[in-house]
């Protein structure tokens, strides 16, 4: 089978969400079946190995492909959300933006202690986010044994921030 | 394979998100791999004979599986979103809260002209969210094929609302 060509089904938005940022949109990729197909195949490819117990999915397009791998994994999907967005008891992760402070929240109850935990969402940036998605996985008493991601913008240093995590991304962009 | 009671996985929160509501949890239903692999079943069993070429999940719970649909199904995923969240130029269609509006948009070229859609959210409560789907996918020329749910609270009557669409839906509550 042809793999498609994945980096050519991501559109740049430029000055989104503000002026100055080109957006990297993967709707495009999400709509394309055959792409969609191949994303989730390659991300659970990489994942089968670290033999995952859980995939947490971070609020909001983390949850596309997150349940999807899960799904495809035979793990569970767990949600990391914003703050208020989760019914039950929660535990809370506080990372910084441009000019103060967000956070996302998991269930108390959300994973085992010692569950085996793959995180999802679909940018690696800065890592900030992501450091505070392992904190929350942490703070459970669950382990992280890898991050993959759609995106990731290579020049922004955020795979270093995650060191010594494995971190795995379907695309990368250098500039 | 035994199927494992969905049922059992949906817990109830009193007053989320306000006083008087109880509100269907379904996290633990994701959590459990073998609920999500058989809440996935399901929906794609229902859905297989609708020839569904692009399933559109709704912000944020309906991109939980949503896209483990899609996948399955071997369709495109695209995202119906709240104002603001979608990076491209959009289309919206509104819906009634109790107090004021709420909207949601899909981009312009989301789905093409006849494509075959599914519409997919976690509750089918009074029906008017799903409206908003409806109208937002045929505002692009699209068809909606058919409405599939997790959790469905009958006593509100969305189903008769949705009429003549098709629906299908996991779980339903009587009272």
């Amino acid at each position: 089978m042809g793999h498609p060509d994945l980096r050519s089904k991501i559109r740049d938005i430029p000055d989104f969400p503000r002026p100055g940022i080109v957006f990297k949109d993967i709707m495009p990729l999400l709509a394309d079946a055959e792409s969609l197909e191949a994303a989730v195949d390659d991300l659970a490819e990489w994942a089968r190995p670290l033999d995952v117990d859980y995939v947490v999915g971070a609020e909001a397009r983390g949850f596309i492909l997150g349940s999807a791998l899960a799904y495809k994994l035979g793990s569970g999907f767990v949600c990391a959300r914003k703050p208020g967005k989760l019914p039950y008891l929660t535990v809370g992760a506080k990372y910084a933006l441009e000019y103060g402070f967000d956070a996302l929240e998991m269930h108390v109850d959300a994973l085992p202690k010692g569950a085996r935990v793959l995180v999802h969402d679909d940018l690696l940036a800065t890592g900030g986010t992501a450091k505070a998605k392992i904190e929350l996985v942490e703070q459970l008493g669950a382990e992280v044994v890898g991050l993959a991601f759609v995106v990731e913008l290579t020049f922004l240093g955020g795979r270093d921030k995650l060191y010594p995590y494995r971190v795995h991304s379907l695309i990368s962009y250098d500039s």
